[in-house]
C-alpha cells in the first residue's frame, strides 16, 4: 500500500474488467469525482477513443476522456484494485496484481468461493478484501453498459482477522464513503465468508436453472415445478453453509425467493456466458462451494447434479479459446 | 374373452397405436401369417390406402392391405389387444377397452409405472398382463416405420396372482408364441412389477436427461458428467426399486450403461416427444414410480430433481392441444 494513503487522501482505483459490473461501478465512481483507472483488454482502444456511455433508468453518462490502460504495469502507483474481470479468466490474476503498482489492497468483486483465501495465501492478510455485488447489469457493445437494476455491494476483509494485519485498516470505510458519494449502496460487513454463502444462494439456483432451464428468472418464478428447484437448490447450499460454520437464517430463503420473483425478468450472468458460448463460472460458482461443503460433511446432491448438467452443457456448446 | 380361444386356436390380435412401437411388432406379426388388426386415428386414410412401410436394418416390408379401423367399436372380436399408444393419451383408455369387441385379454406395452394396477382395478384380475419392449424404432411418416436396433419384450401379468384368476391363463404363452415366430425376442418372466422397475432404470435416466440435455444417447455418455448423473438417477431408481420390494442386483446398472454406450446413438422417444412439441410421459416415468417410492419411504431427490426440470420444459415448450 503506498504510504500517501491516509484518511485525508483520496484513493486512487483501478479497475481489472471494463463489462458489465466493473464498467458500472467504475463509471459511478469516477462521473462522482473519484480517480479510477480502468485496464481494459479487448475494448482498450473503443474506451480510449470513444469513453464510456452507462444507461441506468434515469440517467445516461457519457464518460469521456477515461483514465484507460491496455495492461496493468502502465497503471500509476495504486491504493485500491477492485477486481471485476469473470473468475474464468483468474489463470494469470496473481501475476495482474503483483505487477499493479503501490502494492493496493485487492477487492475481489467476483462471484463464488474461495478467490479471496487464494489471494491471501498468496499476498499475505492484510491487502485482500471481498464484496458480493447484487446487481442487474449487461454490457451492450465495447463501452456501453446498461444497468437495469439494483447495485448494493456488501464489502468485508478476506478472513475475520484480515484487517489487523493491514497498513490500511480503515480502508473499507474510506471505499465506502466513496461509493455512497458516488450513489452505490456500499455497506461494510465483518463476515465476508457468510456473505459469499448469502450470495451463492442466489447464485446457485438462479445461475445454473437459467442454463439449463433456458429461462429467464421471471420464467422460472412463474412456473410452479421451478420454482420448488430453486427453493431445493436454496436449502441445500444454506445447509453447506452452515456445515462450513455460518448459520443463514431459513427466512433468508423466502426472502430471497420474493425478492427475484419480484425484480424485473433477468439474465443471469451465466446464461447470457453460455448464449454466447463463453466459458461459465463453473468452479467458482459450484466446484468450490461443492467441495467446501463435502469437506464439512455436508454433500449437496441438488447442487451437484445442476453442476453436472453445467459441466455437460459447457462441455457440449461451449468453445474455450 | 371369446369362448373362441383355446390353445389349438390362433390368437386374433389388434393393436392400440400405429406408430414406432405398434406399427413394428404389429408389422412383425401380420407379416408372419398372424391375424393382426390396427387401430389407427391420424394414420388411418393413409394406412388404408397404401398399407405399412416397416425398414429394419435388414429387409423392407410393404403391408398391404392392412386390416385396419378408426375405433375400436369396428373391430371384429379380439382375444389379445395390444396397447401401445402413449401414456399421454390415456385418458379414454378404459372407455376404449371397454368397447373392444371379445373382451380381450390386454397387453399394456406402454412406458412407466402403474398403468397394469389402474385396468385391474377397472377390469378385473386375469384380464390385464404388460409387456416391456427393449425398442430403438422410429415412426419417419403416415405407415412408415424405421427399425433401428433390438426389440425384445419381456412379457408378465400384471400381478403375481393375475393368471390364476384369467379364463384364458396360458395367454402368455401363446403370445410368446406368435412374436418368436415373428422373430421377435418375447420371454415370459413371473414378475412384472420388476421388470418395470428394471425399464424404468433406463427411461428415467436416459429419457429425461436426454431432454434436460438436449443430447442423445451417445452424446450422454461420451461426456464424463453426463455419465456419472446417469450412474446417480439409475442406483436412485434402483433403490426406490428395492424399497418397494424388488429388489435389483447393482451389476444391473453397469450392464445398462455399457449397453447403452455401445448401442447406436439413440433420440429416446421424449426427447422426439419434447421436440415435435409433443406432451412427455411424464406421469407415467416420473411421477408415478416418485410417488411409490416416496410412499416406500424412499424419496428420490435427483429424479425428482429432472422431474421438475421436465416439468418446466414441457411447460415452456410444449403446446398441449
Amino acid at each position: 500500500m503506498s504510504d500517501s494513503v491516509t484518511n485525508t487522501k483520496p484513493l486512487r482505483y483501478a479497475i481489472f474488467g471494463s463489462g458489465a459490473l466493473g464498467g458500472y461501478y467504475g463509471i459511478m465512481l469516477a462521473h462522482h469525482g473519484c480517480d479510477v483507472h480502468f485496464v481494459a483488454r479487448s475494448d482498450f482502444e473503443h474506451i480510449r477513443q470513444h469513453g464510456f456511455h452507462l444507461q441506468t433508468r434515469d440517467q445516461h453518462i457519457h464518460l469521456n476522456p477515461v483514465n484507460v490502460v491496455s495492461h496493468v504495469s502502465q497503471l500509476p502507483p495504486i491504493d485500491v484494485l477492485l477486481l471485476a474481470t469473470k473468475t474464468t479468466e483468474n489463470g494469470r490474476l496473481k501475476q495482474w496484481i503483483a505487477e499493479t503498482p503501490g502494492e493496493p489492497a485487492v477487492v475481489v468483486l467476483q462471484n463464488g468461493l474461495g478467490i479471496e483465501q487464494e489471494l491471501e495465501a498468496e499476498f499475505g492478510k492484510g491487502r485482500i478484501l471481498g464484496g458480493c455485488c447484487f446487481l442487474c447489469s449487461n454490457k451492450i457493445g465495447p463501452g456501453r453498459i446498461h444497468h437495469l437494476d439494483f447495485g448494493r455491494i456488501t464489502l468485508g476483509w478476506a478472513s475475520l482477522d484480515s484487517q489487523v494485519h493491514s497498513q490500511t485498516p480503515h480502508v473499507a470505510e474510506q471505499i465506502a464513503t466513496d461509493f455512497q458519494r458516488a450513489g452505490i449502496d456500499l455497506k461494510v460487513i465483518p463476515d465476508m465468508l457468510e456473505a459469499r454463502w448469502r450470495k451463492l444462494m442466489w447464485n446457485i439456483p438462479y445461475n445454473g436453472l437459467s442454463v439449463a432451464l433456458n429461462a429467464s428468472t421471471a420464467e422460472i418464478m412463474n412456473n410452479a415445478a421451478a420454482a420448488e428447484l430453486v427453493f431445493t437448490l436454496m436449502e441445500e447450499v444454506r445447509s453447506g453453509a452452515g456445515a462450513c460454520g455460518k448459520l443463514i437464517e431459513p427466512e433468508f430463503t423466502t426472502q430471497l425467493m420474493v425478492q427475484t420473483k419480484n425484480m424485473v425478468p433477468y439474465d443471469s450472468s451465466m446464461r447470457l456466458d453460455f448464449r454466447a458460448r463463453r466459458p461459465m463460472e463453473l468452479e467458482a460458482i459450484y466446484a468450490k462451494p461443492l467441495a467446501a461443503a463435502e469437506q464439512a460433511g455436508c454433500p449437496l446432491p441438488s447442487v451437484k447434479m445442476l453442476y453436472r448438467q453445467l459441466q455437460f452443457l459447457q462441455a457440449a456448446y461451449v468453445t474455450v479459446d
